[in-house]
Formats: structure tokens, sequence, C-alpha cells
């Protein structure tokens, strides 16, 4: 018998390899970081022993979800102005909120409450897009959470830069500061320009060349709105992908959030770059942004996978919601039924996830050698009740609630529903004392 | 001081009444079956006494919402096929499905299982259309939910019947079992011809007299796909509304569900006739429907609310997420972010539900003199935090799994998540035992 420091089994795994490999009444044995084997329990109990058994009878286990485009630290301004106008509400709400709010403590406190809500709905890797990074970096490996931080760079002054020049300075020391090249590192830094319109050709060229010379992804918003389409075709005689390419920017370090506003020879530039797309679907709609050619991008092979934005605009980080709207949605708007269907939302969902943030060797799927980044899920619930296809329930009837365990790293950070790693209330007392002080501003700003 | 059965409160009462009051710090008395007094909680707790406090600080009270349309025995079939065409999907296996296994202990069973998840989302009333009826109510009556039944009607034989005048005959004998005419009876009967195109003129014609005479409300599926449309125009040369108009069966008994492919000229005759409308998106998209012109029928005056349609094309029975989807889809859909906002979507959830059913001066807003069907929301979890606007929280944050007590016709039939008036395993336990049967005779039937 040889010891595994977890066993972790249930009547489905879902392995989500290229094979698509379901194992009924299943088992994975976990050790320090890694998967070490993948089999029915059967077989997995005679070669392995273990103190902890996780998972068990109607339960599912997978590989944790990936979130490949938010803001964490935005949760704090979740529900703060809704039902707006696009601009009214960035110029008049959320602007002006994060110049009056955004501290490294702020953002440490509020990516705190992001993570825990992340891992409650069974993500485990969140690719961000902020300012105030190391307080980002801090929360989660605090926390023992996968994520991909991206440094955020803009043209105009904010409170953490003057210029260009600042914002690009400081990724390059938080990439330096964070990227320690070991494969099972929970932090990895990136670059994160933050759009065609907020960025100029120049930054736009010196982001990418960071990202080349540091081994980084470019996290960037990407023809998001109708309105940016046409800025960009004024300032530049070109749609935003097509502008990208024409400057050298698009290639498989990209990941590119929202893509909405994306036309036939668009979806080509990013098949042939290999461009990753993070689909943020609740957002999009909330906003009134549009609906991404979901359909369309997977067909030229793109690799389109889930982000939820910040909370400021979904308003909350759970990807299970972004698969069951995407999966509803574009069914509709193809007019076809068979359209994206569990398997591949799933798919898009864990193991492309993974992959687009360059993170797919390590995980994505469990696989023997990967890191243990799993996720349960309790089916004796009555919305779950009776069980025919446990992909369908995942994308059309599990709610985040129905998560149980979470690992990451192979570090069991949720447990029946609880977070092991720090003080749930706490997170939460936290939250509501900034959210008073944020709304006696704010009312305070309208009044 | 008064005596009263309990006593509801939280940090934010929503009447939904026609005002749309909602009391900071309020609390609501009840006795029987009725709410006696809504008020502040200091005034409440000077003025009553009682027993039983439930709610309290980080909650929010709300009244239940309001279900306009399902099939819940239904839920026995969730999942058994997805991702599918529709009309596979239905020939091949939801009809073959019910052939072979609807009966009055299926249904009961399957009802039980439907009200526990329904109540579990908030959910306080619904209205259904399905067959062996007696079922649905016994079912409905014994966990003490309230339910609007509609007996089904079709031209073609099915288990329950040879002819439409065995559903028709089955209908009124359904109708006076059950209409008692007391106020507060959770059960209302009601007749439900299927379709246009599944029901002739003259079963339509003989389904509203028999409305009309027993005084009940007709329940219908109506323009919900685009299919339907062109066979409508085929037989009648009119489209669906305009041919139910032309018979006269439009009138404010009406609770229409779907009506998707609807023109400007038909909102406006389910305008004239206060037709009710029942929107289902999810399923709607997930049947890859399309999208139901939410925004001119609300413009026109159309009181639109939320229904589920059935488990087996949703898949589950969660009004929230109906408010959740419309809320957002809507707005992408009409190109307005300001467009169904969070107080519209949550009147139509409730106050809207209830008129449209015919029970606007019985539930449907916390009101001193209607039936106390009242829900509590605990605003106390990571994904509620911080709190600006509850309605916000509501509509586009809020699980079901934050539903923690539900309350009907003044008596409390979940607490603390938990059902008080059935057990639970014992539901769950058939539903998996139904789902095994129903599996293995889905594969025979596959292979």
């Amino acid at each position: 018998m040889q010891r595994a420091d977890y066993i972790i089994c249930g009547d489905y795994v879902l392995t989500m390899n290229d094979r698509m490999d379901s194992i009924k009444d299943g088992a994975i044995a976990v050790k320090g970081a890694e998967i070490i084997d993948v089999d029915i329990y059967e077989n997995i109990s005679k070669k392995y022993s273990s103190e902890n058994i996780v998972g068990g009878k109607g339960r599912a286990v997978l590989p944790g979800l990936i979130n490949t485009h938010t803001h964490a630290a935005m949760v704090y301004f979740r529900g703060l102005a809704d039902d707006m106008p696009l601009n009214d509400w960035l110029k008049n709400y959320i602007w002006p909120a994060e110049n009056e709010w955004l501290s490294n403590e702020f953002v440490f406190d509020a990516s705190q409450l992001a993570c825990l809500e992340m891992l409650k709905a069974g993500v485990t890797t969140f690719n961000d897009m902020y300012f105030f990074c190391d307080s980002v970096a801090n929360a989660a490996e605090k926390i023992g959470m996968r994520a991909v931080i991206g440094a955020g760079i803009v043209d105009f002054p904010t409170k953490t830069g003057n210029s260009a020049d600042d914002y690009i300075n400081n990724a390059e020391r938080f990439i330096e500061k964070w990227k320690k090249g070991v494969r099972d590192e929970l932090i990895t830094p990136c670059i994160a320009p933050h759009s065609t319109y907020t960025c100029s050709s120049e930054t736009l060229k010196k982001s990418k060349k960071i990202a080349e010379r540091l081994d980084v992804l470019l996290h960037i918003h990407l023809s998001e709105t109708e309105w940016e389409v046409s800025e960009v075709l004024s300032r530049y005689g070109k749609r935003p992908i097509e502008y990208l390419h024409s400057i050298g920017f698009l290639d498989e370090r990209v990941v590119a959030a929202h893509c909405v506003w994306v036309e036939d020879r668009e979806i080509e530039m990013l098949a042939n770059h290999k461009v990753g797309v993070s689909h943020c679907i609740e957002s999009n709609l909330k906003l009134a942004s549009g609906f991404a050619p979901v359909g369309a991008m997977l067909k030229s092979g793109v690799r389109v996978t889930f982000g939820t934005d910040g909370a400021a605009s979904n308003n909350d980080l759970n990807i299970l919601g972004e698969m069951s709207t995407a999966a509803k949605v574009h069914k509709a708007v193809l007019k076809d039924s068979v359209a994206l269907d569990a398997r591949t939302i799933i798919t898009m969902a864990t193991r492309w996830g993974a992959e687009v943030l360059g993170l797919g060797k390590s995980v994505g799927s469990i696989e023997k050698g990967k890191l243990a980044d799993i996720i349960t899920i309790n089916l004796k619930v009555p919305h779950l009740a009776p069980i025919y296809d446990v992909y369908s329930h995942i994308v059309y009837a599990v709610m985040a609630s129905d998560i149980e365990t979470v690992m990451v790293n192979g570090r069991l950070l949720i447990n029946n529903r609880m977070l092991i790693t720090a003080d749930e209330n706490s997170i939460l007392q936290k939250a509501f004392e900034w959210g008073r002080k944020i709304s006696l501003w704010s009312n305070g700003v309208k009044g």
C-alpha cells in the first residue's frame, strides 16, 4: 500500500482529459500538490491508503473551474450602480469610486472576499486585471487560490500612476517579483494593457515586448462594445482586432476578454494567432454590450473560455452561472438547440480555460502528474434529482451551493462548504464595513 | 399586547405593494393565514407578542415568488434528453417517456419533489399544466404549497383520455371537486387546453365556455415556436394570437405561456384583452425557441410574469434564475442597460404573478389583510457582500440557496432551508428510485 495525502472519490469522476474519459465510481489519489493516480475506486483503494477521504457516494468530481477574466477586487462595488447606461455607470459611479477608494488595503480585503466567493462556486483559478496587484497576489496566496494576475496599464493618470511608463515600470517590477518559474506556484504574474482605446499603439507594443522578454501572458479587453469598434475605426481606420493584428500584438500569449463585436475575418485572425478568448456573457448582457459570436468562434477553432468580469457588472463571480447562461443563450442566438452542448461547455470552463492561461500542462483536467485542482459536487439535492446525465446536470442544474469541497494545488481549501484557510466571518465583516463607508460616500456624491 | 402566530422581520421588508414601499428594519405580524400588520420592527414589537420570530438581522423579507407556468411532475424527466433538436426531444424522448411512465403515483411523487425544489428556491405559488391533476393537487396540498392546477386538454389519445371530450369531462370533474370558493384554499383548479395546434377550435371554445361557467382560468401554450406560427397560419390563415382573438378566446382569464413569436398587433391584442403572459426565458433559450419581445409587451401594458416551464427543458424550477436571466438577456436584446430594472423584475415575479393567476387580492405583496406567503433571504453570504441595493441583489446575485424560510398561507414550510411538512430524504429517495427505473428503460429504448 502506498500513502496518499488524499483520496477523492465520487459516483462520477469527470477527468476532462482529451478523450473525455469519465469514471463511474472513480477515485483520485493525491500526494503533495500532485495527482498521483486516477482509476475506479476499487483499484485506488487497493493501492493507496489515506487518512483523508474526500467526496463519496452521491458526489461528482471534476477539475476546478477556471475564470479567465475578472477584476476580483471590484466585488466591493457589487450592486453599487445597476440598471444604468454604460457611460453613466462607468464615468459617474465606477471610476469615481475607484479613484476614491482603491488602496492596497482595499484591494487585499476585497480580493479575499472574491477568492472566497469564487472558491465556494468551484472556481480554482482566476485571471485578474486590476491595480495594486501585489495585494491581489497576497490575498490569493493567503487563501491558497491559483491566480494569473495582470498589472493594469492605461495611458491616463490614476491613483497608481501618472503615465503609461509608470504602469509599465510597475508591471515589470510586479512580474519580476512574482515570477518564480516554479511549476506549482499559485501566482503567475502577467501584463494587462487595458484596451485598444485606453492604450496607445506605443503602450501596446511596449507591453507586448515585456510579455515576450519576461515570458508572460498579455491580458486585454477587446471588442467589448459597439462604441469601442467605432472609436478604434475612427482612430486607426481598422476594427480593434485588425488593428492589433496590424501592430503585431496578436499571438497565443493574448487572453482577449469579451470579443463581442467581431466579424468573420477577425475571427480568422483570432484563430490563426491562437488568441484565447474569455467570454463574459453575463456582463455583456447586463451592460447591453451584445451577443458575442461564440458559435462562429468555436467553429473556427478559437478557444473560447468563460470569465465573470468584475462583480460590478455581473453581479457575481460564479462560472457555473456563465456556463448555464452561455449554453442556453447561444442556442437561441444560433437557433440550434444542439449547439454548445454540455460537454463542450464544461471543456471550455476547465481544460480550455487552463490552456488559454498557459497552465494547460499543470491544471484543467484530472490526470496523473497534473496538479490537484479538484472540486466535488453534492448531487443529493432536490434540484439535481433524478440523474440521467451528470454533464447535463453540471451545466443546466448545478448551483454554486452544491459545491462541497474544493482543492487547489493538493490543499483542501473548502470542506463541507466552509473555507479552511482563513476566517470567513472576518472576511464578510470587513466587506460589510467597507460597504457602509462606500455607501455613505456614494449617497453623499449622489446627493 | 396582541398575540401573533409569527413575527417575521428583517433589515429590509420589500412589500411589493403598488407604492413599492420598502421598510428598513421592518416586521410583519401573522395570525392564522393572514398578515395582520406590517411596520417597522420597533412598532410591531410593541404591539404584538409571539413565540415564533422568523428572520432577523441580515435578512431581507419579500412576498413568495410566483411561477406562472410549469409542468411540475416533469422534474422526473430532468436532464433525460438535453442538447437535442426540439422535435427529436419531444417525439423520441419526452412523449414516449410520458406514455410509458405517467400514473397517479408517478405524478404525486414527482410533484412532491417539484414542490420541494420550488419552495427551497422561494417559490410559494405555481401554475401547473399536466395530466393526473388530482395527484398534483394532492402533492401540493400535502406539502402546503399554493397552486393553480390546470387539467390538460388535447385532441389526441394519451394515457388519460381518448378524445377531447374525455379530457374536457375530466377537467370539469377536477374543477368541481377542487373549487371550494374559499379564499384561503391552497388549490385553485383551472382548465388547460394545451395549445392552438393540439386543440381544435371546437375544443378551445368548449374549454373557454367551461372556464366561464365555472369561473376558472384558461392556461395555454401560445406562440412558443416559429413552427407553431407557420402551422397555425397554414391551418387558419391567421397567426396564433390573431386566431385565438378571432374565436373569442382571449380575455383576462387567459394565462398564455411563452408568447415568443408575437408581432406588434398581437401584442396589442394581448394588452387589450388583459391576457396574462408567462415568460419562460430559460426554456425558450434552451430549446432555441427564440427571444420573446418582453420589452415591447411591457411597454404596451401586457402583464408579463415568470414561468420555469417543466424541468425537462430548463432544467430547474428556480424563478430567481428566470428573473436574473431575463433582466440581463433583454437588456442585450433591447441594447438598453436600463431596461427591465430590478424593481420591475421583482414586481413581475411577485405582484403581477399573483394578479395574472387571479390571486391578486390574496397574495403577491406584503400588505395587511393579505395571506401570508412570505420568504426570507439570508444576506450574510460572500456573494451578497457588501450591499448597496437589496433589489439589485435579489435580481442579480441572490441564489436559491440564500432562501432561508418560506411561509405559505401563514404556515412555515421551510425553516433554515429544511422542509418541515414532509420528509425531504424520502422525497429524494423516491426520485432516485424512479430515476433508476426510467434510466434503464431509456437505455433500452435508445439501445
